[in-house]
């Protein structure tokens, strides 16, 4: 790794360090009426939109792993996932705030890099980042994200409308995110242990990226407006397809059929489960960090949504007393379970 | 200490958690459409308001000490700290959003006392808890905290509008809590040492109040108000006196003179620097925590200011080539320098 310059954060101080990030940031939305500088930003939204408000905390050693994830990466991803609940309630971003309480390793140069990653993420989805404030901490680094985004008042899609005959959907394809997590945890020994040997990622790029550089899918709700369609319900998928459906179906009160074939799989994810010799059924289940979004829409729009590109058809709604089931390729039904990641039952002390 | 139950968060998983948590809250403000249980809190505010959004992240061993803070006290000053920066734009705060990462040594009964802490403050002060999160730490506990609020589009008080003349005026009075800290620290070899003695704060409760359990000052804001006073700056008071009086200084281009014998101080405050043998207008300078309210009005109010209760007059804006000084008793002029608590210059790895 190509040694590069640091300079000590203490030299800058919190408010020299905040300045010199957030240098030459420009509030671009009409909402962002003041960013960094003040006690709190101030925003203004017309009346006829309501504001989405999420906000996420992201710990190093539960949700990242330095040791493989570049700093700018990180900074890109943890405005993703921000970005991407916004969008799950069928909303647009349009602001964030960031914390970040680093220790003592972490260098100017370090939050440059960081910073990149999120402005980079926001310019691609005009966000204006309106706030900012770092402070330290004991070991690692803590960041946390808060997303300010608008939606007409009428279209919210909340996790608990749909409705028995109800059609699944579901964008892009599952499973590559955790595959290029495993691709990575076992290429950390490799990283590890011999410096200047490079870990062969050559056709695994696609699984790296899904898992790295994750895109939050606004191109989706822009298609679904064009469309004129709005979900009966939606949600982001990071914990795993499994345990969302489960979300929605209990919120929504409702059962739901889920069909093997038709969950949206890349033929990267394919390759890497058979030699991980993983059940790839499994993976695009369970994995989480795709960041698609998985939604309802009444029946009525069935042609709307055959024809719309990046969304397949996984499955429908049933009424609860039918339970929650996938049904295999061979016409078995199985139990849904959430098996997706816990962080609650990550290891700690 | 009494020991009390424990039940392992595992028993509940994240969701679980989260459910048991916020289970009974009610949204009480009109603004708040939709809590906890969704990707994004909704909100809705009318559109002659102005929306304030602030974030705090606080961390274990950098900004609280759980040998003597117990979780209920740091809910609440976990609250108050962001409601305080809302108070500070003149605003009214509406709604927070927590998320809290913890490592195993915390169990359910811990986040209970942690969220009637949150509870309590919220309900003084007529906020609603609209989003909650957890998830696991490998060390420690780190809190995040957003909360929002509203103003008046015409009334957000910026830092940067404090003009030559402007009467400059404190809430409160200032110091308590840092001496409230430093008698913390100085029982902390106490309580750590032998378990069954109770270390003597008797005499020295409002220190320790100010220090464990501060109080946004919701109540200055509805008296200016009232009085049709709309100050030409304001901030609360964090990081020490000195410190944000520079900040207003510096953002407004102006200089001040603040008068060491109109410094509002404690009793107790000067009780507890003698028997620490500490200069008592050094801690009332530079101490942080106090969450009062500093704020600037045109001098054309003086009269109204004079007559409201709980302010002090301590000094009045000039041009900034005069610089930023401290008039002494004996009526010598020192510059003000901001030694304020800096997190980013503390211990960590």
């Amino acid at each position: 790794m190509q040694e590069k310059n640091r300079t000590e954060i203490a030299t800058l101080g919190e408010f020299g360090l905040i300045k010199h990030l957030t240098e030459g940031f420009e509030l671009k939305n009409e909402s962002s009426k003041y960013g960094v500088g003040d006690d709190a930003a101030v925003l203004s939204y017309p009346a006829d939109k309501q504001i989405l408000v999420t906000t996420d905390l992201l710990m190093e050693g539960v949700h990242f792993d330095l040791t493989y994830v570049p700093l700018k990466h990180l900074g890109y991803k943890a405005a993703m996932v921000n970005l991407s609940d916004i969008y799950a309630m069928n909303g647009c971003p349009k602001q964030i705030i960031v914390s970040i309480a680093l220790s003592k390793r972490f260098c100017v140069e370090d939050l440059e890099d960081f910073y990149d990653g999120l402005r980079l993420a926001c310019e691609d989805h005009h966000v204006d980042i309106v706030g900012g404030d770092t402070s330290s901490s004991l070991t690692g680094l803590a960041i946390s994200i808060t997303c300010i985004g608008e939606v007409d008042k009428d279209k919210v899609v909340y996790r608990n409308g749909a409705k028995e005959t109800d059609l699944i959907c579901v964008s892009g394809d599952l499973g590559a995110a955790y595959m290029g997590l495993q691709l990575l945890e076992r290429e950390k020994v490799v990283l590890k242990g011999e410096k200047d040997l490079q870990p062969d990622f050559s056709g695994k790029e696609y699984l790296l990226e899904r898992q790295l550089k994750p895109e939050a899918r606004g191109d989706i709700i822009t298609k679904l407006a064009e469309l004129n369609i709005v979900p009966t319900s939606m949600m982001d998928i990071s914990d795993g397809l499994s345990s969302e459906l489960l979300h929605i179906c209990t919120q929504s009160k409702v059962g739901c059929r889920v069909y093997e074939e038709h969950i949206p799989i890349d033929y990267q994810t394919a390759v890497m489960a058979e030699e991980f010799n993983m059940n790839l059924t499994t993976c695009a289940l369970n994995g989480g960090e795709d960041y698609e979004l998985l939604f309802t829409v009444p029946i009525a729009d069935h042609e709307k949504i055959s024809e719309m590109e990046g969304v397949k058809l996984i499955g429908h709604i049933t009424k609860a007393s039918l339970g929650c089931a996938l049904i295999t390729r061979d016409g078995q039904e199985f139990e849904l379970k959430a098996q997706g990641w816990n962080p609650l039952k990550e290891k700690g002390n």
